[in-house]
């Protein structure tokens, strides 16, 4: 797992094929899936993989929109910083600290307090039972 | 088809399922795909529609990759200005006007020169033969 991302993110736990990072930044809920994979573009990605990688989108924004009070799901796969592919997913409100712009370089920032983040790993744990796990031996 | 979408962007044709078009700046390769749906967020898509998006995505991914001299594809969903469905694919390159940077929002601007709009709807249609068409009768 390239350095910069688990410095920038929590670790949350893993599907299948993917690990599931939170950015650490309160102010909005941004999660980012990592595919366990060496390719950098998302369209070269092998075709089980992508779809695999797609339904976990999928649960990831009816998570944010199951979770919190937003307005709009940003998804997006950049990787101009930090080229090991992951793809953003982000909620966004109205009245968030950079709405109607991008989060990408934003310098708006709180941090997480205590048991937030614990917090939401059960959430996670909970809603995807089954598929979704806490533990991760090997980033 | 929203208005703004078509404002911000020429249009280049179609696929079965969604329409092509391309920024109205010449400073990025930058296709958005809009599928025909009135669902706001990608991950409400319907099943079916949603693989064939992606698989244009993949497409176009590959297009930028065959015709341009870049280093990256850029893929999201935003929306929050434009609410109507839309997916960005750019291609960006270590020396554009917005490198490491995202290219939303961005005030660089260059305007295509006559005739390069038509190269590019013709070099869609020749690789994408069957498939994509220049004609559409209805956004």
């Amino acid at each position: 797992m390239n350095e910069k991302l688990l410095e920038d993110c929590y670790l949350l736990g893993r599907f299948d094929d993917s690990i599931l990072l939170l950015m650490r930044n309160a102010l909005f809920p941004w999660f980012v899936l990592v595919p366990q994979s060496n390719e950098i573009e998302f369209y070269k990605l092998e075709h089980d993989l992508q779809a695999k990688l797609i339904e976990q989108v999928n649960y990831i924004s009816a998570f944010i929109e199951d979770n919190y009070s937003i307005d709009k799901i940003n998804i997006a796969s950049i990787g101009n910083v930090v080229s090991q592919l992951h793809v953003h997913i982000i909620g966004r409100s109205k009245d968030d600290a950079c709405w109607p712009g991008v989060v990408w370089g934003t310098k708006e920032f709180k941090p997480y307090e205590a048991g937030q983040v614990k917090q939401i790993k059960g959430k996670l744990a909970e809603a995807f039972q089954g598929i979704f796990y806490m533990q991760v031996d090997k980033i």
